[in-house]
């Protein structure tokens, strides 16, 4: 039988992966480029999500509009974004479009032109969405809560900072894709019906002689954390909670998982159960594992009314300090059902892969198959998470909430 | 070869779709009840949507708790929501899980318990998601272009009205659920690992003797349209923008639909390169096609800064005007390769598979092949779209804005 993953690290720095799913015409590319919101020069917040638009503005021999028509013509299904370690460059379709499309990513992340007029329409349009935060509290208090739990550069925006983006110039985020858009540390991945020769080849050609300097870290600074209430006139409170946790390298981090999936998972998550159909306290509540390679937490979110955000809040904090009591053998076998399900149902999906399999090396420097998970999940017991959960009560919790009026916290 | 697809029309008028995938392990359903929001009684908008919630408070033989617990322990992944003519249920997982929770899904559209400690907590969030609506302008705006731009009952919002969900009981929501769900307008589909012999008998004893009551209609109102301006004190103007199209059944149908790719498809559609590349007018802007059974319409979308608001909407509205002037070769030839590719990729999920089959099946009566989609696509030439264009001017309009202060419209 083939091989269903290929891996291999270029001298420069590049990861190439790839996985075979043969039952798929299609082929998905991930490819992770280490400039992300962390990396940001300290005065410049802002710059990686400009640089993210700004790079298909032409690159190559091809000017702003040839690009994109070029790749639009190819029928790339294409997605680009900004994160906190990456900008990130997606596409998919059929498996030979995508192949073809290889050539213009090259492009992009090594000859962009990044002309000055659409530097000036780039930071434009990160202005424009930072000044629209102020009509969305629920991003609002999100952001707030990043910024405070998170130690710096963790917590920061995307979008940047006003006054930083306005102080930008353009010869200084050419210097910066000079510095940050380079081999070492970019994950390129690729999942569907790919050949590992031909593409280990092309991307010999096409990437073998990128710049491999090394990968740019900022200096931290310790989390704010406490408790913070926003002031906003809106017609529901929006509430946040954050605390720490182990990270996804640990080895008690599917134990965590599972207990995050029982407060928080399926329709019988206790959050679900408790806070919205019992209670009718709120329209949407969740709690979820965040996963940043250096900070593992819980983050956890609540919209409601403003006359019920006190009570939403206390009964927040109720269910997380119930965890300490344990789960029942029935809860964790649902919460095993669910989170496997969900990794059976990523496997068919190409675009789903891709991102995973670079998630993994960027996390653990390997890849995974499908089999190791659903085993790692299977081998947690209901005595191992209440021995962990009894260890590791909830806390401290870094509280945001943005609404007309301010709440207490542990009353 | 087998065959790929199957359907099946029982006595009591439920229709029974599947199509075999042969590449994947897993099962998708999509189940739509003719309990939507254009057919909630007259008086009591809003009931399909608290429907939606409380049938899933317990049926047959488990009460609420146990209900979600029972599907969670399946491992299903789950949605439910209401739309304008459907109440939907869908859910994915192993084939054999999914056909393990169906007869579960039969107690929910035939014998829910709708309890009224359930129905009191429905409600009360359908209240709040109401009231939620306030701190969301662009919402707001697209609520209100739908209310305007359709003839009553199909602008109607699905979340109800504030003072008829406050004045209805569990008695009159007990009563609508025995009217509306019923098998006459049903659609069953699967997509996925199926087996067409065992799902029809499964269905037909889960289902066999469902009632077959008439499918209930309102009495149609004609549009209000024209132009209204909606005052909020926010950072961003929205603007939304409708005119008449044909319906889905047109034999012009792919054509209007490429012209509209051509308008606002990737990212080399003329809408992203005018308003947002070129002028930096935008944070986000589209157009699509709105296929609604009766009305056929294009929708447009625009959120900016207030002082670039009104240059925005003129840009719009010249963008709408030149297409009259017909599309090139070339953005017709994006436009195909565009359309195709996503249709493809569809291909390959069989949530989108199971959602897809059953729309055509209740907007044709028929399942379309991809081929056959492909087909209708290439058919499509440039003089046929320009001959269109130029016999169909976009127009009359129907626009509403949402922000601090009014526009002009046609100066």
């Amino acid at each position: 039988m083939a091989e269903r993953f290929f891996q291999h690290v270029f001298p420069n720095g590049l990861t190439l992966l790839a996985e075979r799913m043969p039952a798929v015409q299609s082929a998905a590319m991930s490819f992770l480029v280490p400039a992300g919101t962390s990396n940001d020069p300290a005065d410049a917040g802002g710059s990686a999500n400009v640089l993210s638009d700004l790079i298909l503005r032409g690159a190559g021999k091809l000017d702003s509009r040839e690009l994109t028509d070029h790749l639009d013509r190819l029928g790339l299904q294409r997605s680009s974004s900004s994160g906190l370690y990456h900008t990130r460059l997606g596409c998919a379709a059929l498996s030979s479009r995508v192949m073809a499309g290889l050539p213009t990513y090259a492009d992009i992340v090594r000859r962009a032109h990044l002309p000055e007029d659409g530097f000036e329409a780039a930071r434009d349009l990160s202005l424009q969405a930072i000044a629209g935060i102020d009509d969305d509290p629920k991003q609002k208090m999100l952001i707030a809560l990043r910024e405070r739990h998170f130690p710096f550069p963790f917590g920061r925006n995307s979008l940047g900072v006003e006054s930083e983006l306005k102080a930008l110039t353009v010869d200084r985020i050419r210097q910066d894709y000079a510095k940050r858009f380079h081999a070492r540390g970019a994950i390129l991945s690729f999942a569907g019906d790919v050949d590992f020769i031909t593409l280990k080849s092309e991307v010999e050609r096409l990437f073998g002689d990128w710049d491999g300097s090394p990968i740019i870290t900022l200096p931290g600074k310790p989390a704010v954390r406490g408790v913070h209430h926003q002031d906003q006139q809106s017609e529901q409170t929006h509430i946040g909670i954050a605390w720490p946790s182990i990270l996804e390298t640990d080895p008690d981090y599917y134990t965590v998982r599972l207990a995050v999936e029982v407060l928080s998972g399926g329709m019988s998550g206790r959050l679900f159960t408790e806070v919205r159909e019992k209670r009718g306290l709120v329209y949407s509540v969740w709690a979820g594992y965040s996963s940043l390679k250096e900070v593992g937490s819980i983050l956890a979110y609540a919209g409601t009314s403003n006359d019920r955000a006190q009570k939403t809040l206390d009964t927040m904090l109720a269910e997380f300090q119930r965890l300490t009591e344990g789960v029942t053998p029935a809860e964790l076998q649902r919460a095993k059902t669910g989170l496997k399900a969900a990794t059976i149902m990523q496997g068919e999906s190409s675009g789903a892969r891709a991102g995973a399999i670079a998630h993994d090396w960027f996390i653990r420097g390997r890849i995974r198959t499908l089999d190791e998970i659903k085993d790692a999940i299977d081998s947690v017991t209901v005595e191992k998470v209440n021995a962990y959960l009894k260890a590791n009560p909830p806390g401290p919790y870094t509280i945001v909430t943005v609404g007309p009026k301010p709440l207490e916290v542990g009353r």
